[in-house]
Protein backbone atom coordinates (compact mmCIF):
# COMPACT_ATOMS: atom_id res chain seq x y z
CA UNK A 1 0.00 0.00 0.00
CA UNK A 2 1.86 3.17 -0.91
CA UNK A 3 -0.70 5.20 1.25
CA UNK A 4 -1.72 4.27 4.99
CA UNK A 5 -4.99 3.18 5.29
CA UNK A 6 -7.52 5.00 7.13
CA UNK A 7 -8.95 3.32 10.18
CA UNK A 8 -12.01 3.90 12.07
CA UNK A 9 -12.36 2.74 15.81
CA UNK A 10 -15.10 2.58 18.33
CA UNK A 11 -16.67 0.14 20.95
CA UNK A 12 -19.79 0.44 23.14
CA UNK A 13 -17.77 -0.23 26.63
CA UNK A 14 -16.77 3.88 26.18
CA UNK A 15 -13.30 5.50 24.95
CA UNK A 16 -11.63 4.41 28.36
CA UNK A 17 -12.49 0.91 28.33
CA UNK A 18 -8.86 -1.04 28.01
CA UNK A 19 -10.45 -3.30 24.85
CA UNK A 20 -10.68 -0.01 22.56
CA UNK A 21 -7.19 0.53 24.42
CA UNK A 22 -5.91 -2.38 22.96
CA UNK A 23 -7.26 -2.00 19.64
CA UNK A 24 -6.53 1.43 19.23
CA UNK A 25 -2.73 0.42 20.17
CA UNK A 26 -2.87 -2.12 17.27
CA UNK A 27 -4.60 -0.38 14.77
CA UNK A 28 -1.38 2.34 14.96
CA UNK A 29 0.73 -0.03 13.06
CA UNK A 30 -1.58 -0.38 10.48
CA UNK A 31 -2.83 2.51 9.79
CA UNK A 32 -3.60 6.45 10.14
CA UNK A 33 -6.41 5.82 13.40
CA UNK A 34 -9.33 8.08 14.20
CA UNK A 35 -11.10 7.31 17.24
CA UNK A 36 -15.28 8.26 17.91
CA UNK A 37 -16.16 6.54 20.46
CA UNK A 38 -19.15 6.44 23.32
CA UNK A 39 -18.27 9.38 26.30
CA UNK A 40 -20.58 6.02 28.56
CA UNK A 41 -21.03 2.76 28.35
CA UNK A 42 -23.30 1.87 26.04
CA UNK A 43 -23.70 -2.40 26.55
CA UNK A 44 -27.07 -3.78 25.53
CA UNK A 45 -27.62 -0.52 23.29
CA UNK A 46 -28.50 -2.62 19.77
CA UNK A 47 -28.58 -0.45 16.72
CA UNK A 48 -29.97 2.37 18.55
CA UNK A 49 -29.60 6.20 17.46
CA UNK A 50 -30.60 9.45 18.83
CA UNK A 51 -33.00 11.05 17.29
CA UNK A 52 -35.03 13.04 20.06
CA UNK A 53 -31.91 14.47 21.74
CA UNK A 54 -28.58 16.43 20.23
CA UNK A 55 -25.12 15.05 20.60
CA UNK A 56 -22.16 16.19 22.24
CA UNK A 57 -18.66 15.50 20.69
CA UNK A 58 -15.29 16.39 22.18
CA UNK A 59 -11.72 15.98 21.02
CA UNK A 60 -9.96 14.03 23.80
CA UNK A 61 -6.28 12.40 24.44
CA UNK A 62 -6.74 9.53 26.37
CA UNK A 63 -3.58 7.63 25.47
CA UNK A 64 -0.23 8.88 24.41
CA UNK A 65 0.16 7.67 20.22
CA UNK A 66 -1.00 9.44 16.85
CA UNK A 67 -4.48 8.58 16.94
CA UNK A 68 -7.17 11.28 17.01
CA UNK A 69 -9.62 10.90 19.65
CA UNK A 70 -13.38 11.87 19.75
CA UNK A 71 -15.84 10.98 22.71
CA UNK A 72 -19.27 11.23 21.78
CA UNK A 73 -22.13 11.41 24.10
CA UNK A 74 -24.51 9.18 21.94
CA UNK A 75 -24.90 5.32 21.01
CA UNK A 76 -22.14 3.19 19.06
CA UNK A 77 -24.47 3.68 15.86
CA UNK A 78 -24.05 7.13 16.19
CA UNK A 79 -20.55 7.61 16.37
CA UNK A 80 -19.92 5.70 12.98
CA UNK A 81 -22.80 8.31 11.53
CA UNK A 82 -20.64 11.46 13.16
CA UNK A 83 -17.41 10.11 12.38
CA UNK A 84 -18.63 9.50 8.80
CA UNK A 85 -20.50 12.52 7.86
CA UNK A 86 -19.04 15.18 10.30
CA UNK A 87 -15.54 14.35 11.44
CA UNK A 88 -13.72 12.52 8.89
CA UNK A 89 -12.49 13.97 5.77
CA UNK A 90 -12.79 10.93 3.16
CA UNK A 91 -14.59 6.85 3.69
CA UNK A 92 -12.41 5.06 6.45
CA UNK A 93 -10.76 1.95 4.98
CA UNK A 94 -11.72 0.15 7.34
CA UNK A 95 -13.87 0.55 10.56
CA UNK A 96 -13.09 -1.76 13.82
CA UNK A 97 -15.47 -2.11 17.21
CA UNK A 98 -14.47 -3.33 20.17
CA UNK A 99 -12.58 -5.34 21.94
CA UNK A 100 -15.98 -5.82 23.71
CA UNK A 101 -15.79 -6.80 27.47
CA UNK A 102 -17.83 -9.89 27.02
CA UNK A 103 -19.03 -12.22 24.62
CA UNK A 104 -21.41 -11.25 21.32
CA UNK A 105 -21.39 -14.54 19.77
CA UNK A 106 -24.63 -16.39 18.46
CA UNK A 107 -27.84 -14.44 19.04
CA UNK A 108 -26.09 -11.79 20.97
CA UNK A 109 -25.41 -10.18 18.01
CA UNK A 110 -28.62 -8.64 17.51
CA UNK A 111 -28.31 -6.50 21.28
CA UNK A 112 -25.06 -5.92 20.80
CA UNK A 113 -23.65 -1.96 20.31
CA UNK A 114 -20.21 -3.14 19.66
CA UNK A 115 -21.90 -4.98 16.23
CA UNK A 116 -24.32 -2.40 15.27
CA UNK A 117 -21.24 0.12 15.08
CA UNK A 118 -19.76 -2.76 12.43
CA UNK A 119 -23.14 -2.78 11.03
CA UNK A 120 -23.70 1.19 10.32
CA UNK A 121 -20.20 1.11 9.12
CA UNK A 122 -20.76 -1.77 6.73
CA UNK A 123 -24.04 0.10 5.99
CA UNK A 124 -21.80 3.05 4.59
CA UNK A 125 -19.48 0.83 2.58
CA UNK A 126 -16.71 -0.01 4.79
CA UNK A 127 -14.90 -2.72 5.37
CA UNK A 128 -15.79 -3.50 9.39
CA UNK A 129 -15.02 -5.96 11.75
CA UNK A 130 -16.25 -6.30 15.66
CA UNK A 131 -14.23 -7.59 18.28
CA UNK A 132 -15.49 -9.36 21.22
CA UNK A 133 -13.63 -11.27 24.40
CA UNK A 134 -15.44 -13.68 26.30
CA UNK A 135 -14.39 -12.29 29.54
CA UNK A 136 -16.37 -9.15 31.03
CA UNK A 137 -13.48 -8.30 33.88
CA UNK A 138 -12.46 -4.92 32.87
CA UNK A 139 -8.73 -6.00 33.41
CA UNK A 140 -9.33 -9.45 30.97
CA UNK A 141 -5.81 -9.99 29.40
CA UNK A 142 -5.98 -8.57 25.43
CA UNK A 143 -2.86 -9.09 25.09
CA UNK A 144 -2.75 -11.88 23.79
CA UNK A 145 -5.54 -11.33 21.28
CA UNK A 146 -3.31 -8.43 19.42
CA UNK A 147 -1.35 -11.04 17.02
CA UNK A 148 -4.89 -12.34 15.86
CA UNK A 149 -6.30 -9.12 15.43
CA UNK A 150 -3.38 -8.14 13.51
CA UNK A 151 -3.73 -10.96 10.86
CA UNK A 152 -7.72 -9.84 10.27
CA UNK A 153 -7.07 -6.86 9.89
CA UNK A 154 -4.44 -7.17 7.14
CA UNK A 155 -6.39 -10.11 5.83
CA UNK A 156 -9.74 -7.58 5.16
CA UNK A 157 -7.36 -4.93 3.94
CA UNK A 158 -6.20 -7.01 1.50
CA UNK A 159 -9.18 -9.26 0.22
CA UNK A 160 -11.69 -6.22 0.81
CA UNK A 161 -14.73 -8.53 2.23
CA UNK A 162 -18.29 -8.14 0.18
CA UNK A 163 -20.33 -5.27 0.00
CA UNK A 164 -23.33 -5.66 2.61
CA UNK A 165 -20.82 -7.75 5.07
CA UNK A 166 -19.83 -7.49 8.21
CA UNK A 167 -17.14 -9.73 10.56
CA UNK A 168 -18.08 -10.46 14.00
CA UNK A 169 -15.30 -11.83 16.11
CA UNK A 170 -15.33 -13.45 19.27
CA UNK A 171 -12.46 -14.60 21.29
CA UNK A 172 -12.34 -17.68 23.55
CA UNK A 173 -11.70 -16.68 27.02
CA UNK A 174 -7.86 -16.89 27.70
CA UNK A 175 -8.11 -17.99 31.14
CA UNK A 176 -9.83 -21.13 29.89
CA UNK A 177 -7.10 -22.31 27.37
CA UNK A 178 -4.90 -21.49 24.48
CA UNK A 179 -6.02 -20.20 21.09
CA UNK A 180 -6.41 -23.04 18.93
CA UNK A 181 -6.66 -20.95 15.93
CA UNK A 182 -9.52 -18.90 13.92
CA UNK A 183 -12.69 -20.62 12.25
CA UNK A 184 -15.20 -19.44 10.43
CA UNK A 185 -18.90 -20.02 11.63
CA UNK A 186 -22.35 -19.59 11.31
CA UNK A 187 -24.67 -17.97 14.48
CA UNK A 188 -25.61 -20.93 16.87
CA UNK A 189 -29.04 -21.15 17.22
CA UNK A 190 -29.79 -20.33 21.22
CA UNK A 191 -31.46 -18.03 23.09
CA UNK A 192 -31.92 -16.15 26.68
CA UNK A 193 -34.60 -17.84 29.24
CA UNK A 194 -34.94 -14.05 30.94
CA UNK A 195 -35.62 -14.21 34.66
CA UNK A 196 -36.75 -10.92 36.11
CA UNK A 197 -35.80 -9.76 39.34
CA UNK A 198 -38.77 -7.96 41.11
CA UNK A 199 -38.37 -5.69 43.78
CA UNK A 200 -40.29 -3.43 46.15
CA UNK A 201 -38.73 0.50 46.02
CA UNK A 202 -38.48 2.25 49.82
CA UNK A 203 -41.52 4.15 48.03
CA UNK A 204 -43.17 0.82 47.82
CA UNK A 205 -42.81 0.64 43.95
CA UNK A 206 -42.56 -2.56 42.12
CA UNK A 207 -39.30 -2.49 39.70
CA UNK A 208 -38.14 -5.14 37.96
CA UNK A 209 -34.18 -5.92 37.37
CA UNK A 210 -33.59 -8.10 33.82
CA UNK A 211 -31.64 -11.13 34.22
CA UNK A 212 -31.63 -14.24 32.45
CA UNK A 213 -29.85 -17.56 30.97
CA UNK A 214 -28.54 -17.75 27.63
CA UNK A 215 -29.20 -21.28 26.71
CA UNK A 216 -27.43 -22.67 23.45
CA UNK A 217 -29.65 -25.22 21.65
CA UNK A 218 -27.26 -26.04 18.42
CA UNK A 219 -24.69 -28.63 18.93
CA UNK A 220 -23.45 -28.14 15.02
CA UNK A 221 -19.44 -27.68 14.48
CA UNK A 222 -19.94 -25.35 11.97
CA UNK A 223 -21.47 -22.08 15.13
CA UNK A 224 -19.22 -19.95 17.23
CA UNK A 225 -20.67 -21.64 20.32
CA UNK A 226 -18.90 -24.60 19.20
CA UNK A 227 -15.72 -23.29 17.95
CA UNK A 228 -15.25 -21.03 20.86
CA UNK A 229 -16.09 -23.69 23.58
CA UNK A 230 -13.37 -25.97 21.92
CA UNK A 231 -11.04 -23.04 22.22
CA UNK A 232 -10.91 -21.25 18.88
CA UNK A 233 -11.68 -18.07 17.53
CA UNK A 234 -15.04 -17.44 16.17
CA UNK A 235 -15.47 -15.49 12.56
CA UNK A 236 -18.95 -14.65 11.04
CA UNK A 237 -19.67 -12.64 8.27
CA UNK A 238 -22.74 -10.86 9.31
CA UNK A 239 -25.57 -9.40 7.06
CA UNK A 240 -27.76 -6.48 7.29
CA UNK A 241 -30.36 -7.22 4.70
CA UNK A 242 -32.56 -8.68 6.82
CA UNK A 243 -34.82 -10.28 4.14
CA UNK A 244 -35.41 -13.43 4.18
CA UNK A 245 -35.27 -14.13 0.06
CA UNK A 246 -36.06 -18.29 0.99
CA UNK A 247 -39.30 -16.91 2.50
CA UNK A 248 -40.55 -15.00 -0.36
CA UNK A 249 -42.43 -17.71 -2.45
CA UNK A 250 -43.60 -19.21 0.00
CA UNK A 251 -45.10 -16.47 1.24
CA UNK A 252 -46.48 -15.51 -2.19
CA UNK A 253 -48.88 -18.19 -2.35
CA UNK A 254 -50.73 -16.92 0.87
CA UNK A 255 -54.11 -15.30 -0.88
CA UNK A 256 -53.56 -11.66 0.95
CA UNK A 257 -55.33 -9.74 -1.97
CA UNK A 258 -58.54 -12.01 -2.43
CA UNK B 1 -60.56 -22.47 16.85
CA UNK B 2 -61.82 -23.58 19.82
CA UNK B 3 -59.92 -21.12 22.35
CA UNK B 4 -59.12 -17.40 21.32
CA UNK B 5 -55.99 -16.53 20.64
CA UNK B 6 -53.50 -14.75 23.16
CA UNK B 7 -52.45 -11.84 21.10
CA UNK B 8 -49.81 -9.69 22.52
CA UNK B 9 -50.04 -5.57 21.43
CA UNK B 10 -46.46 -3.00 21.80
CA UNK B 11 -45.31 -0.49 19.80
CA UNK B 12 -42.36 2.17 20.01
CA UNK B 13 -44.39 5.48 19.97
CA UNK B 14 -45.65 5.07 23.52
CA UNK B 15 -48.65 3.26 25.07
CA UNK B 16 -50.94 6.48 24.23
CA UNK B 17 -49.93 6.69 20.50
CA UNK B 18 -52.85 6.49 18.36
CA UNK B 19 -50.91 3.77 16.30
CA UNK B 20 -51.14 1.10 18.76
CA UNK B 21 -54.84 2.34 20.22
CA UNK B 22 -55.80 1.33 16.11
CA UNK B 23 -54.32 -2.25 16.79
CA UNK B 24 -55.89 -3.01 20.03
CA UNK B 25 -59.03 -2.17 18.37
CA UNK B 26 -58.95 -4.59 15.82
CA UNK B 27 -57.05 -7.50 18.14
CA UNK B 28 -59.50 -7.23 20.54
CA UNK B 29 -62.42 -8.30 17.45
CA UNK B 30 -59.66 -11.82 16.68
CA UNK B 31 -58.49 -12.81 20.32
CA UNK B 32 -57.65 -12.29 23.98
CA UNK B 33 -55.67 -8.68 24.11
CA UNK B 34 -52.89 -7.76 26.43
CA UNK B 35 -50.96 -4.95 25.49
CA UNK B 36 -47.19 -4.24 26.70
CA UNK B 37 -45.68 -1.25 26.00
CA UNK B 38 -43.46 1.68 26.51
CA UNK B 39 -44.37 4.39 28.96
CA UNK B 40 -42.75 6.73 26.49
CA UNK B 41 -41.60 7.27 22.96
CA UNK B 42 -39.17 4.34 21.76
CA UNK B 43 -38.72 5.71 18.18
CA UNK B 44 -34.73 4.91 17.07
CA UNK B 45 -34.14 2.41 19.73
CA UNK B 46 -33.15 -0.46 17.23
CA UNK B 47 -32.82 -3.76 19.51
CA UNK B 48 -31.84 -1.90 22.83
CA UNK B 49 -32.66 -3.54 26.17
CA UNK B 50 -31.92 -2.13 29.67
CA UNK B 51 -29.25 -4.10 31.42
CA UNK B 52 -28.13 -1.35 33.27
CA UNK B 53 -30.63 0.30 35.05
CA UNK B 54 -34.11 -1.58 36.37
CA UNK B 55 -38.00 -1.59 34.70
CA UNK B 56 -40.94 0.05 35.98
CA UNK B 57 -44.29 -1.47 35.11
CA UNK B 58 -47.79 -0.08 35.81
CA UNK B 59 -51.39 -1.76 34.89
CA UNK B 60 -53.05 0.81 32.97
CA UNK B 61 -56.83 1.79 31.53
CA UNK B 62 -56.22 3.76 28.26
CA UNK B 63 -59.46 2.88 26.55
CA UNK B 64 -62.25 1.05 27.29
CA UNK B 65 -61.97 -2.49 25.89
CA UNK B 66 -61.52 -5.70 27.11
CA UNK B 67 -57.77 -5.39 26.97
CA UNK B 68 -55.50 -5.81 29.55
CA UNK B 69 -53.13 -3.21 29.83
CA UNK B 70 -50.00 -2.66 31.09
CA UNK B 71 -46.88 0.39 30.44
CA UNK B 72 -43.13 -0.26 30.59
CA UNK B 73 -40.34 2.28 31.41
CA UNK B 74 -38.28 0.59 29.30
CA UNK B 75 -37.66 -0.30 25.44
CA UNK B 76 -39.50 -2.36 23.01
CA UNK B 77 -37.57 -5.67 23.08
CA UNK B 78 -38.04 -5.05 27.19
CA UNK B 79 -41.52 -5.22 26.30
CA UNK B 80 -41.73 -8.32 25.00
CA UNK B 81 -39.04 -9.81 27.33
CA UNK B 82 -41.20 -8.56 30.52
CA UNK B 83 -44.54 -10.11 28.52
CA UNK B 84 -43.36 -13.68 27.84
CA UNK B 85 -41.16 -14.48 30.74
CA UNK B 86 -42.88 -12.19 33.86
CA UNK B 87 -46.11 -10.95 32.84
CA UNK B 88 -48.27 -13.79 31.10
CA UNK B 89 -48.97 -16.73 32.28
CA UNK B 90 -48.55 -18.70 28.62
CA UNK B 91 -46.61 -18.00 25.64
CA UNK B 92 -48.88 -15.56 23.02
CA UNK B 93 -50.07 -17.26 19.65
CA UNK B 94 -49.04 -14.02 17.88
CA UNK B 95 -47.38 -10.28 18.77
CA UNK B 96 -48.22 -7.62 16.87
CA UNK B 97 -46.09 -4.57 17.47
CA UNK B 98 -46.88 -0.71 15.60
CA UNK B 99 -48.51 0.43 13.97
CA UNK B 100 -45.89 2.84 13.75
CA UNK B 101 -46.32 6.41 13.24
CA UNK B 102 -43.69 6.51 10.33
CA UNK B 103 -42.00 4.00 7.51
CA UNK B 104 -40.13 1.16 8.83
CA UNK B 105 -38.89 -0.26 5.11
CA UNK B 106 -36.03 -0.64 3.90
CA UNK B 107 -32.75 -0.31 5.65
CA UNK B 108 -35.14 1.09 8.77
CA UNK B 109 -36.24 -1.87 9.73
CA UNK B 110 -32.60 -2.00 11.25
CA UNK B 111 -33.36 1.02 13.68
CA UNK B 112 -37.08 0.37 14.48
CA UNK B 113 -38.42 -0.39 17.91
CA UNK B 114 -41.21 -1.01 16.76
CA UNK B 115 -39.13 -4.38 14.38
CA UNK B 116 -37.24 -4.90 17.20
CA UNK B 117 -40.25 -5.94 19.39
CA UNK B 118 -41.19 -8.16 16.51
CA UNK B 119 -38.24 -9.56 16.07
CA UNK B 120 -37.99 -9.95 20.17
CA UNK B 121 -40.95 -11.83 19.98
CA UNK B 122 -39.73 -13.90 16.85
CA UNK B 123 -36.99 -14.84 18.77
CA UNK B 124 -39.19 -16.58 21.66
CA UNK B 125 -40.60 -18.64 18.99
CA UNK B 126 -43.83 -16.23 18.50
CA UNK B 127 -45.67 -15.52 14.99
CA UNK B 128 -44.71 -11.74 15.29
CA UNK B 129 -45.52 -8.67 12.67
CA UNK B 130 -44.54 -5.08 13.19
CA UNK B 131 -47.09 -2.93 11.37
CA UNK B 132 -45.80 0.85 10.05
CA UNK B 133 -47.61 3.77 8.16
CA UNK B 134 -45.77 5.99 5.60
CA UNK B 135 -47.21 8.93 7.61
CA UNK B 136 -45.52 10.42 10.55
CA UNK B 137 -48.40 12.34 11.62
CA UNK B 138 -49.15 12.18 14.99
CA UNK B 139 -53.51 11.89 13.58
CA UNK B 140 -52.91 10.11 10.93
CA UNK B 141 -55.68 7.94 9.49
CA UNK B 142 -55.42 4.64 10.53
CA UNK B 143 -59.10 3.56 10.34
CA UNK B 144 -58.60 2.53 6.44
CA UNK B 145 -55.79 0.16 7.72
CA UNK B 146 -57.79 -2.09 9.60
CA UNK B 147 -59.37 -4.11 7.41
CA UNK B 148 -55.49 -5.29 6.03
CA UNK B 149 -54.20 -5.55 9.49
CA UNK B 150 -57.26 -7.93 10.13
CA UNK B 151 -56.32 -10.59 7.07
CA UNK B 152 -52.94 -9.82 7.75
CA UNK B 153 -53.13 -11.41 11.24
CA UNK B 154 -55.85 -14.23 10.70
CA UNK B 155 -53.38 -15.30 7.67
CA UNK B 156 -50.51 -15.99 10.37
CA UNK B 157 -52.63 -17.29 12.67
CA UNK B 158 -53.91 -19.84 10.32
CA UNK B 159 -51.13 -20.51 8.42
CA UNK B 160 -48.24 -20.52 11.34
CA UNK B 161 -45.30 -18.51 9.45
CA UNK B 162 -41.95 -20.45 10.03
CA UNK B 163 -39.77 -20.01 13.11
CA UNK B 164 -37.13 -17.56 12.41
CA UNK B 165 -39.20 -15.61 10.41
CA UNK B 166 -40.85 -12.46 11.20
CA UNK B 167 -43.16 -9.83 8.90
CA UNK B 168 -42.49 -6.01 8.16
CA UNK B 169 -45.99 -4.35 6.86
CA UNK B 170 -45.91 -1.09 5.74
CA UNK B 171 -48.71 0.81 4.55
CA UNK B 172 -48.31 3.91 2.15
CA UNK B 173 -49.54 7.10 3.16
CA UNK B 174 -53.63 7.33 2.97
CA UNK B 175 -53.34 10.80 1.51
CA UNK B 176 -51.07 9.67 -1.23
CA UNK B 177 -53.55 6.79 -3.10
CA UNK B 178 -55.97 4.34 -1.91
CA UNK B 179 -53.98 1.40 -1.55
CA UNK B 180 -53.71 -0.88 -4.31
CA UNK B 181 -53.43 -4.41 -2.89
CA UNK B 182 -50.88 -6.03 -0.85
CA UNK B 183 -47.17 -7.14 -2.09
CA UNK B 184 -44.56 -9.95 -0.60
CA UNK B 185 -41.25 -7.85 -1.14
CA UNK B 186 -38.06 -7.89 -0.06
CA UNK B 187 -36.27 -4.45 1.58
CA UNK B 188 -34.68 -2.04 -1.02
CA UNK B 189 -31.40 -1.64 -1.31
CA UNK B 190 -31.33 2.04 0.56
CA UNK B 191 -29.10 4.36 2.71
CA UNK B 192 -28.94 7.66 4.94
CA UNK B 193 -26.52 10.46 3.69
CA UNK B 194 -27.27 12.43 7.32
CA UNK B 195 -26.04 15.70 7.83
CA UNK B 196 -25.31 17.31 11.16
CA UNK B 197 -26.89 20.69 12.35
CA UNK B 198 -23.75 21.96 14.34
CA UNK B 199 -24.90 24.54 16.38
CA UNK B 200 -23.65 26.20 19.85
CA UNK B 201 -25.28 25.96 23.76
CA UNK B 202 -25.77 29.42 25.51
CA UNK B 203 -22.35 28.02 27.40
CA UNK B 204 -20.50 28.26 24.24
CA UNK B 205 -20.59 24.07 23.79
CA UNK B 206 -20.47 22.77 20.33
CA UNK B 207 -23.51 19.85 19.74
CA UNK B 208 -25.09 18.42 17.27
CA UNK B 209 -28.26 17.20 16.04
CA UNK B 210 -28.34 14.26 13.34
CA UNK B 211 -30.63 14.84 10.13
CA UNK B 212 -30.50 13.02 6.93
CA UNK B 213 -32.00 12.39 3.98
CA UNK B 214 -32.98 8.54 2.61
CA UNK B 215 -31.99 7.49 -0.27
CA UNK B 216 -33.22 4.45 -2.38
CA UNK B 217 -30.69 3.06 -5.01
CA UNK B 218 -32.85 0.26 -5.63
CA UNK B 219 -34.95 0.48 -8.72
CA UNK B 220 -36.22 -3.46 -8.41
CA UNK B 221 -39.95 -3.88 -8.65
CA UNK B 222 -39.34 -6.63 -6.00
CA UNK B 223 -38.68 -4.57 -3.39
CA UNK B 224 -40.85 -2.45 -0.54
CA UNK B 225 -40.06 1.04 -1.76
CA UNK B 226 -41.29 0.32 -5.04
CA UNK B 227 -44.79 -1.51 -4.22
CA UNK B 228 -45.56 1.43 -1.44
CA UNK B 229 -44.67 4.31 -4.14
CA UNK B 230 -46.96 2.60 -6.32
CA UNK B 231 -49.65 2.13 -3.94
CA UNK B 232 -49.33 -1.45 -2.39
CA UNK B 233 -49.07 -2.29 1.28
CA UNK B 234 -45.51 -3.84 1.16
CA UNK B 235 -44.71 -7.58 3.49
CA UNK B 236 -41.17 -8.30 3.48
CA UNK B 237 -40.38 -11.68 5.80
CA UNK B 238 -37.73 -10.62 8.13
CA UNK B 239 -35.14 -12.99 9.31
CA UNK B 240 -32.68 -12.55 12.87
CA UNK B 241 -30.19 -15.27 12.05
CA UNK B 242 -27.90 -12.38 10.99
CA UNK B 243 -24.96 -14.94 9.13
CA UNK B 244 -24.57 -14.48 5.89
CA UNK B 245 -24.55 -18.20 5.14
CA UNK B 246 -23.76 -17.29 1.40
CA UNK B 247 -20.42 -15.77 2.10
CA UNK B 248 -18.73 -18.33 4.41
CA UNK B 249 -17.15 -21.06 1.90
CA UNK B 250 -15.78 -17.90 0.63
CA UNK B 251 -14.03 -16.71 3.89
CA UNK B 252 -13.03 -19.89 4.43
CA UNK B 253 -10.40 -19.81 1.36
CA UNK B 254 -8.75 -17.12 3.92
CA UNK B 255 -5.22 -18.29 5.25
CA UNK B 256 -6.15 -17.34 8.47
CA UNK B 257 -4.22 -19.96 10.16
CA UNK B 258 -0.81 -19.76 8.43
Amino acid sequence: MSKKPLILVTNDDGITAPGIRTLIKVMNLIGDVVVVAPDSPQSGMGHAITINESLYCKEEKINDGPQKEYSCSGTPADCIKLAVHELLKRKPDLCVSGINHGSNSSINVIYSGTMSAAIEAGMEGIPAIGFSLLDYNWNADFSSLEKYIMKICLMVLKSRIKKNLVLNVNFPDPKMSSVKGIKICRQAKANWIEKFDKRKSPMGRDYYWLTGEFVNQDEGKDTDEWALKKGFISVVPVQFDLTAHHHINELKKWDLND
